[in-house]
């Protein structure tokens, strides 16, 4: 038997990073995967690892040069990337990178284009749910997975504390959630479409002017300002889950992440709900 | 033992709708779900389906209602449905309808909005695949999973013909697909990212302004078009799986489907691929 | 510019066959993707498709050979369509056919292996949902997603007819649903895990057993069972989605498709839900 | 307007947790959403999160309870969850817990199942590739994602290291991977289904009975054992995306984690390739 053929890396590599400029912020977010060709024979013929680059270091690289090169365009940072593997290891000989971007756009917020708050390009479901039976008629409007992004003004602190708490208080972190909302309508509107498109803009601006202590207030604020816009609606519920967005630690490669490089995670997400309704 | 509670109906029921108005279409498309209450206890409990409403009519019932109501606004369409449910059978006490929407939107063909073609809001993916071994760097950008849709010019006919052939020729169908596409660069552009926006600006401005006789041509025209606009450009591959959206038969209804109510499937696919390169 | 390369197919054709032996039936499920390579070029580059096999003619082919040569082995099924296409078609020069199999098992049946009932090998998910308030503590133990196949003794008939209805009465059909349950603890089992399994293996063999008339009374047969088996538990919720296999037509190839060749669909489904609960 | 109705929670925790009795290890993979109600109201309404407990504390509370409680038997963990955050917190009025989970089986490991060595129940799907021009024809059978686990006699150690490497030497870790593979038929064997059953139950062999110094050296036994087992073989590629199972540090918490906990994760992955071919 002979090793006809080998590569390996590492796939699934995730970071969000944030470009700021004069307090005006760009995110841009990858996927990526490295796959390395080279001498790497007797790993798998002889358990010889000394030619091997462990997957967990081509992360890293990836998160280092992410930091220091990645910028609004994908191509030099890749290409960079490639360079340093063949440079940096002479047992490789050849260098694969693969991504996938997940587009950021800027949310805009009282009528103008937001510096701080964001949303995933487009992802946005438009939802209806009806109930009707002899005696009542309940119209529900709503949207399901709205990815949306908060980069300044959001804190978490003064919060419950015991030998189970390991959260430090913050006053400065990314919130981001994939917005799920139905409202219920108690009138009928001039226009079902055009209402359920100034509820979500009401919802988005109230998401990016509120100062952020907790999801929960921010949730309770965007319920707020759309019963408030809308008076056809009597009630609006709102999950958010808390999709968390960890600052990647380079201090073991000598760089300190100046608030600007995170790793976006689907698990374990914070669930937070609320239901915000008419009255006192 | 007792039959506590119960409750059917059918789900994803998907229609396609197109609007036409002076020669301008819009598309609506929706996934909906019908659930009955009511006295069908005999059913579960005593194998009598008497007062059964199969769920198969439950979907041609939305079919037809999507026919004949199903307008911009999605609400009015699922009130409408709820009532026709409680009027029309006495043994039901309750229904519950739910509808996601994906949403089309027009696509700018030479600069200006399409009355026919459309795309799926905002579902693309940017990506890239970079190679490099010691001697050779190439570097390609793409996108993937852009859905979209051409309601006029388009058709499949005069194809090879034998005795597995049921398709009849067409001169006027949908065209729906999901496009990805890479593209390899000869030189370095001016920027990335602009470079490649303007490769699929040119490639959808082709999509739409071309004549569809079958993908195949359609893919050749947007990969001619794109190398035509990019001069940094040296080759560029599409893969178009053709979406099928079937007409749907509403003559046991005794309606006649004027090329207006379709059923988007995703089962099976056409399978389109093609490569395009500058020279001759 | 210049067509560099191109192949198309057609992809995601599903089949699911029946092989019976003396009454003893076996399932066969594929998902096949054809794709040819020939001599295409003037239907991407001059609008001509003369030497294009219509993708849906792929569809109906890989349906006819299902029909008549898929056996309990994929291999050889697979080896003979690629040997047709080529035999038939003097402008085709390579075929390329994949496949995934969905493999049915034999559901033990009142403790030995029945010869019409199955399961998709495996693909159980356990769940739980306990509630818990200063007062009030409910345990409920469930799975989801077991998909599951009764192939003799199953019919629908004598429901409500309409002007909406097209379905006809039919005393032998196939049933295929995806069950999920979740039952109700009123006492606490030696073991839950040993009670759970025999809740699950209850179910099936009411499945397995029971005449079928619909499937709203296949699911309170079921429920009843796991009751009257399990005295630990008060109540039982079923949701039983009816994932519909349409029998293919194959009249117009001149065979008589006799109950054989299936299309299994995930859209649309039946939605059938009831809950049995001890008492009168 | 005012506060309806919340709750909140932590959702998507998922815990691993290695039962080991006399050398025998046994798994149990949980996916855990908690839910609480309670007097939260001014952490919406005013922004005063004092009553809140984090959701990281919630999940760090599964954590150690999972480590601590966790068994065979799902629901008395749960049970126990509940009762402690009702117990702790007196601003918790309500506690909803649902889990999930993914179920390990037992490998067969030469002819009898191992203590150490796993497999994700039944989710394997047999694939087919097979090509075919005029001169030549290529028969591969594989399969796609059959999650392993393989708890003992597996390290990784002696990798190149830089400055870009954190990862320590480990003698002893979880290897967790989704194996695909596939085979080309270099002779037509008796009977495909059963020779590639008997490449798959080698592979796991193999799997299960050698000591890992790496991903790598695993798929190379693997592969070489399969052309070993099967003369009909030629050539068999294997993919095994290292699934890393992180050791969960409770050390806050004062529980030193005996290797008994851990959080599986998808992203990223380590993505090992090989092809293994006869000859030298």
């Amino acid at each position: 038997m002979k090793l006809y053929s080998n590569r390996y890396g590492k796939a699934k590599v995730r970071v969000l990073k944030k470009l700021r400029e004069n307090g005006i912020d760009t995110f841009k977010e990858l996927e990526v995967k490295v796959v390395l060709e080279g001498t790497f024979d007797t790993a798998y013929t002889a358990g010889d690892n000394r030619e091997i680059v462990a997957t967990d270091t081509l992360k890293n690289t990836v998160n280092v040069f992410a930091y220091e090169k990645l910028g609004v365009e994908t191509e030099p940072f890749v290409v960079e990337l490639t360079a340093h593997f063949l440079d940096k290891y002479p047992q490789v000989s050849g260098v694969e990178i693969e991504t996938e971007e997940r587009v950021w756009e800027r949310i805009t917020v009282d009528g103008s284009p937001s510096p701080t708050n964001f949303s995933v390009a487009g992802k946005v479901v438009p939802t209806t749910y009806v109930t009707r039976s002899r005696n009542q008629l309940e119209i529900n409007s709503g949207i399901r997975g709205l990815v949306i992004l908060k980069s300044a003004d959001s804190g978490f602190a003064d919060f419950d504390r015991d030998e189970f708490t390991t959260l430090p208080d913050t006053e400065d972190r990314l919130l981001a959630t994939s917005l799920s909302s139905q409202w219920l309508y108690g009138a009928k509107p001039a226009d079902y479409r055009e209402t359920n498109e100034r509820v979500v803009e009401t919802m988005l601006s109230a998401f990016g002017s509120k100062e952020s202590p907790s999801v929960q207030s921010t949730l309770y604020e965007m319920g707020k300002a759309a019963l408030a816009a809308c008076s056809e609606i009597d009630r609006i519920s709102l999950t958010m889950p808390n999709l968390h967005c960890l600052l990647i630690d380079l201090s073991p490669f000598q760089r300190q992440n100046q608030n600007t490089l995170f790793l976006p995670t689907d698990a374990p997400q914070g669930w937070i709900e609320g239901t915000v309704a008419r009255g006192e």
